[in-house]
């Protein structure tokens, strides 16, 4: 079946949820939001795209920090309403400088930090 | 520094999303939501406990098919408005039996059934 972004369930602001995981490690790297045209600019370019909730505005990672992800595959969940990306991340991920967003644990009720930023 | 789940970000509906990893293998199981009781419960119970928007109810995964998610560590995200649960998962994540929810794959802008629903 032809994929259409369209026939994705957005939430009422238009946008859905998307987990990033490195296709080579499987680490979980990131969750950002997509609207439509973001899904569909990722398919077109191979670039992730995401949609700011902060800046409104699209945001293709690593634009301006370099720190681009290439699309290896996108994958729909059965109620088509979260989308996984597999990529190629260069570098970190997260706006900390870390390879992964989710860098935090919660060990014996406890948070624990659990990676540096990369140098 | 000790965790406290009404400290994290959640949308309007008092909801954040979780992602499941399976803990073992690094598959991305699913995503769904959670208020911060469901946090608070997944913590205390080790048995992952989601907020169901269709049902507006707590649910425990799996209590009902057997399928239970047992939680192995839980990570937070740098923005703490989202949450990823590595987990030790019995049998299927998806209702659809199969193992992940992401098991449609956008290939060559085509829909791609990955995987069949376990036996």
């Amino acid at each position: 079946m032809a994929f259409d972004a369209s026939t994705l369930s957005y939430n009422a602001d238009g946008l859905l949820p998307v987990v990033a995981q490195d296709a080579e490690s499987g680490e979980v790297l990131m969750l950002a939001w997509m609207n439509a045209e973001a899904v569909a600019r990722t398919l077109e370019t191979g670039r992730v795209t995401y949609w700011s909730r902060s800046r409104q505005a699209f945001w293709v990672k690593g634009e301006t920090s370099g720190h681009l992800q290439t699309l290896v595959e996108m994958r729909i969940d059965c109620d088509r309403d979260a989308l996984l990306v597999l990529v190629d991340q260069v570098g970190p991920a997260c706006h900390t400088n870390r390879r992964s967003c989710f860098y935090t644990g919660v060990r014996d009720g406890t948070e624990v930090v659990l990676s540096d930023p990369m140098v």
